[in-house]
């Protein structure tokens, strides 16, 4: 539609009807047929807002969105279609693996890509907005949610936001992709003391310097739609908070996509003691500057007699409704309001071979191997060898993660399944011997029905003969591949956890399988960085498989088994214990740090029960065969800050061992002297280099003055000039070093 | 000395010797002989340095004062006496319990009364500033340090910062008393993780609502000193840090006493990261703010250059000197260089009965009842119940805790000396039974000589035999009273723990004891609030002694044997469990609150895996008998925030029980609708009500429109027009609950 034709559709609509823009449903609304009823009269709105409503909320499938949209444009008055949004958030059909494992990758080119799969599919599906990426840098594993991060570094955050939101948006023009909805605007990550819905409490050079650039760089890559947090930061729930969302988001960085509430977070501001009720909250979310307000009563209530006694302006309902109608129109759906979808294109486009094959792909790349003793792994499929696959996870399809909405059980490669396309059915055994969890308490606690428990805990009778079945083939076994991990239902939104372990009965189970003095490998499933203190030494090789998605039995027997040399590298820090939590690789530098105080003895910075350091720290992560690491070198000592200067830093690496393999050097710096104290070391570039045996390789990072900035109290960034420590390496601990100075 | 004269003085002071005034040295500096070696060589200074330095750290007693200060006369030149300072922080000689342990009196008038009685002490031993009250509000008790703070509340904090400081400062004027010297500026207590050193990131208003008001308590009070703190504040090192010394301490507070930094905190600016060296930590220090640079080379070496070369003007130092010279001046040092200490008067003044006997009566309100089922305490001396006083605690004088300087062991009352003033021999039977702690490598860890070590830790003869008489004894007992608790070394600074559980050889003793089948009694000294909950189910009766001070075993002999109805509530709540760091009871409402919220099952805010909740909560604490509340009454409906309105709110308690009993009634706000979301509770007053059995007393609490404020994200203070809820009660969840609104 023309620009002045949608002003004109603007002009004529009542005010109703402009406020049915920024209401939005989730469709089983669009379904009732007594108003009495049902589920207008649990939110509290009438038919009337649901008959105006804008958009819809989590339906999927075009056959379903066509209906929707059908009886929607036959409602008559002004025949504006809905627009589909949804948690469209690591795969559609073909699903990913969980975020967390996706910011191990360290692959943002292959990320782009798969995210363009996934926006063919869920587009061919009826959707048109993905609220995705969720870009929250998270610094506490008892938070459940940080399945959907990408890690706790900003930089690598910020280079996952960037190719998530071109990924989806890539095919926009062509009328295809999806609208990518950046969330949760500010710092949800932030949640204090991991729980989840907690309060945000961040200080201005750490809110600009480490939790709002992924949030910055997904609007730099042109993301149309901003979600608000269900937080508060700063005593300010951010659904409200016009200091957020106007002297930020709109002028300082130039936003003028729609904002939109969280779930019912425009509500909630009664709740946080923020609104008065849900007219209050309607009107501080409005001005404030939330455009649509997700499953609430509050806008489809309030907004109208606010208008009309004064208390709010029609041209603010305006502004609001005419980045609705933008959108809607840049999606073409005024022409094509199932915005292309049809249930041929659906069928095609979706877990194709093509899909799954980049689904393997990232899901192997995701794989953190993160001990291997003696070169345990990878296991030789052709050497005679009997293999006892034991676990709750080893035959599991449930290797999908709490959010993967829209992906099915039934379409997931079981861990037995990608072993079985190795090894011939005499050599692989394979056992449950416990359930993933028994702890019936916390299942209730959660609110899981008597009969889903039912489902999840298995009678003690069972749960005896898998036990039984798994000792006697792990006696029977020359090596012991233990699937272990989490319950879906232990991460992922509201999954906050105290204790991080592995579940009793599991590590029991392994206990009793080291007994037999077998190699032992384990595989991790889990939605978070777990504390997996107590049973490294229980295995020789360990690992880290996150909830894979679609095609994770493939990809985690594809590294088994050796056809991928594993590339995955940590984006977050694994604890040693849930008591040092937060726990960061890039914190700042103490007063007395632990290994060179002037002060020796008691008096430095450090816990006197555990180390202060990680299990395995950020960028962590092995592969199979050696590398040794040169010098680490700078083209020139100086870089001057005025000017365009660059210097460049090398470091080579040789494969000296016997497979090809891809080193993924990380390059980090601290500043030593700044006006704000700056970490001990920060992420400022990394290089995938793949190496033959014996061959050398240079991986190379050019450094420019404004990788040197940082945040000041006003939340600027500025640079100053001084000398700076350069490392490079594997990882965050093993590094390399030299200096330079950076000159006015 | 005359202002005059005094301004004469600074005026015919050289440049060398005006830094001299702003340098602090400890002890053995002014024994030295040979400039080449010993302190001077280690801190990297020079003996004019020492010579001409202003004031000492750390000497006490006397006769070692007077010694010192006639070396330091003896020098020659400008004979400006020196300053002695330390830290007299729950005691001198006297030694109270921990603050923490003070916190759980909340009983301000009888601290003012110790604190005047500390002063005494130490004034008369030679002392005339004391590095207290550390008055830093702590919210994660893995903080070593909260040993020395007074708990987690806002106002509990400042009543108690105003009582320490006009404790210690009350005789000032008459030539005795200590200057008090508040620390430390700011926010250290808010250190990340509970990791001793680490930075504090706060926002704006947590940081005034929560953090600042106990400082500023102690200003109103008159401090005449401040002391900054050893950690960043949102990145700056609070030595160094202008706004908060500048800005908010010495234009927004009008603050005009002396600022001094914490131990080599000057230097330390070179550690974090914000001064480039020696000299550039002496200016960004002494420009921000600091007067006197405490144990570190940066003003002795520094300062002198920096005015020499122009980057610092005199009339800098000049304001700094002036400010010392006053405050030596104000003490009358010019004309008492003594400062009136005598060893007469210092044996005439210190542990004399009278000061003991208030020691005991503050060591008994400390003491916490945490449990006592079936009216378990108190024990009747009279019956001819035979007990057995068990574990490594039960006959040990290590109770001062680990900041207790200048307390000695020797002049302590162990828990077997208390019990035996009420017990016959022939009933009373006492075994250590195991060491405090067993922990080897945690020693060796922080430092602790192997010599140390063999003195802790008892070789497995010595150990066994404990063991088996503790047994003895308890089988042949009718009542188990079990004195557990941490080590020493375990809490106060740079004792940061990530597992907060009683250590455990002491905890497999306590589970063989319960199998014995008797009555348990578990008396827990420590340093803060432990993780109790495997052990809270080992007792029937738990009672927590903190480090109860000089007269401990007393104390906690009058509360077990109901010569005292104990009244402490506690400061700081008691964690469940570790994971659920940090944990206090003034949190921010959260969008979706665990029990009221419109999300039913899985999405609210909570653990899956532990409750929200602590195990014990803030303000809680046991007493014998039984109490009724009545209604929580107000006498109007409405408070106008104009001109000078009051509500009154009343309570009335009726002592349902046979013992007389006084109760703690707390009150508590919730401001409904605020622009910056309020706590769910917070202290606004508390009143101590003395009960007869029968009797009925009324607790009443004038409410006031400035109670009712908030720090807004300016951190300014503001009321809002609005409804507020008032709850009443014994504790800040069991609580009676009405509400009143504030009007315009």
């Amino acid at each position: 539609m023309e620009q002045e034709k949608l002003h004109d559709l603007l002009q004529s609509l009542t005010l109703q009807e402009k406020i049915g823009q920024l209401i939005q449903l989730s469709g089983e609304f669009f379904d009732a047929t007594d108003i009495s009823l049902g589920p207008q009269r649990k939110l509290g709105i009438t038919q009337e807002a649901v008959d105006l409503a804008g958009s819809v909320l989590n339906v999927a499938g075009a056959k379903e969105v066509k209906r929707i949209q059908d009886i929607h444009l036959r409602q008559g008055g002004h025949p504006i279609p809905l627009l589909f949004m949804a948690d469209v958030i690591y795969g559609y059909k073909t699903v990913y693996p969980i975020p967390l494992g996706i910011g191990a990758t360290w692959d943002p080119a292959l990320v782009e890509r798969a995210y363009t799969n996934t926006a063919d599919e869920a587009r061919a599906s009826g959707l048109q907005i993905s609220f995705a990426p969720m870009v929250d840098l998270v610094r506490d594993p008892r938070w459940g949610r940080v399945l959907e991060s990408t890690g706790e570094d900003p930089y690598l955050n910020s280079r996952f936001a960037t190719a998530m939101v071109k990924g989806f948006q890539k095919n926009l023009a062509a009328g295809s992709g999806l609208v990518s909805c950046v969330k949760h605007f500010a710092a949800y990550g932030a949640a204090e003391a991991g729980r989840e819905y907690n309060p945000a409490d961040l200080s201005t050079p750490t809110l600009f310097q480490d939790y709002l650039p992924s949030y910055k760089a997904a609007i730099d890559a042109g993301v149309k739609m901003v979600m608000t947090s269900l937080t508060t930061l700063n005593g300010v729930p951010a659904t409200a908070d016009k200091w957020l969302l106007q002297d930020i988001l709109r002028k300082r960085w130039g936003v003028d996509g729609v904002i939109i509430s969280d779930y019912a977070s425009v509500y909630e501001l009664i709740k946080h003691g923020f609104a008065q009720d849900s007219t209050d909250a309607a009107a501080k979310a409005l001005t404030a500057g939330v455009d649509i307000d997700m499953k609430s009563p509050c806008y489809a209530n309030g907004l109208q007699p606010l208008v009309e006694n004064g208390h709010l302006s029609e041209a603010k309902i305006d502004d609001a409704v005419w980045r609705v109608l933008t959108l809607k129109n840049e999606l073409g759906l005024f022409e094509h309001p199932y915005g292309g979808a049809t249930e041929e294109r659906e069928h095609a486009q979706t877990l194709t071979p093509e899909k799954r094959s980049l689904a393997r792909d990232l899901s192997r790349k995701a794989l953190v191997l993160l001990k291997n003793n003696e070169n345990l792994l990878p296991l030789n499929p052709h050497s005679n060898q009997r293999v006892a696959l034991i676990g709750p996870y080893a035959d599991e399809q449930e290797l999908l993660g709490l959010w993967a909405v829209h992906g099915e059980r039934k379409d997931t490669v079981t861990i037995k399944a990608g072993f079985s396309e190795y090894l011939p059915a005499q050599q692989l055994q394979t056992a449950k011997g416990t359930d993933i969890i028994r702890d019936r308490a916390m299942l209730e606690k959660m609110g899981v029905s008597a009969e889903q428990i039912g489902h999840i805990i298995s009678g003690s009778n069972t749960e005896q003969s898998n036990h039984d079945q798994a000792l006697a083939i792990a006696k029977n076994a020359d090596i012991i591949v233990f699937a272990a991990g989490e319950h879906t239902l232990q991460s992922g939104e509201a999954g906050s956890r105290t204790r991080l372990r592995l579940p009793d009965n599991q590590r029991q189970l392994l206990a009793e399988l080291r007994k037999l003095n077998k190699p032992i490998v384990l595989i991790v499933i889990s939605g978070r960085p777990l504390v997996l203190t107590d049973v490294q030494d229980q295995a020789d090789a360990i690992l880290q498989a996150w909830f894979p998605g679609t095609e994770g039995g493939h990809a985690i027997a594809d590294v088994i088994f050796g056809r991928y040399n594993p590339t995955g590298r940590l984006s977050m820090t694994f604890p040693y214990d849930e008591g040092q939590l937060p726990l960061y690789y890039n914190h700042l530098s103490t007063g007395r740090p632990e290994n060179h105080s002037q002060h020796s003895g008691r008096f430095v910075s450090r816990y006197i029960d555990n180390p202060n350091k990680p299990l395995y720290p950020f960028g962590y992560g092995l592969s199979y065969g050696s590398v040794q690491y040169g010098e680490l070198k700078l083209d020139s000592d100086t870089l001057a800050a005025a000017g365009r200067d660059e210097l460049t830093a090398a470091i080579s690496v040789t494969n000296t061992g016997a497979v090809p393999r891809e080193e993924t050097v990380q390059f980090y710096i601290h500043d030593q002297v700044a006006s704000i104290v700056q970490p001990v070391k920060r992420l400022i570039g990394f290089q995938k280099v793949p190496i033959q045996p014996g061959e050398t390789k240079t991986a190379a990072l050019t450094i420019t003055p404004d990788m040197l900035s940082f945040a000041n109290r006003d939340g600027e960034f500025i640079t100053e000039p001084g000398m700076f420590d350069l490392f490079a390496g594997p990882n965050s601990q093993d590094v390399h070093q030299t200096s330079f100075s950076l000159t006015e």
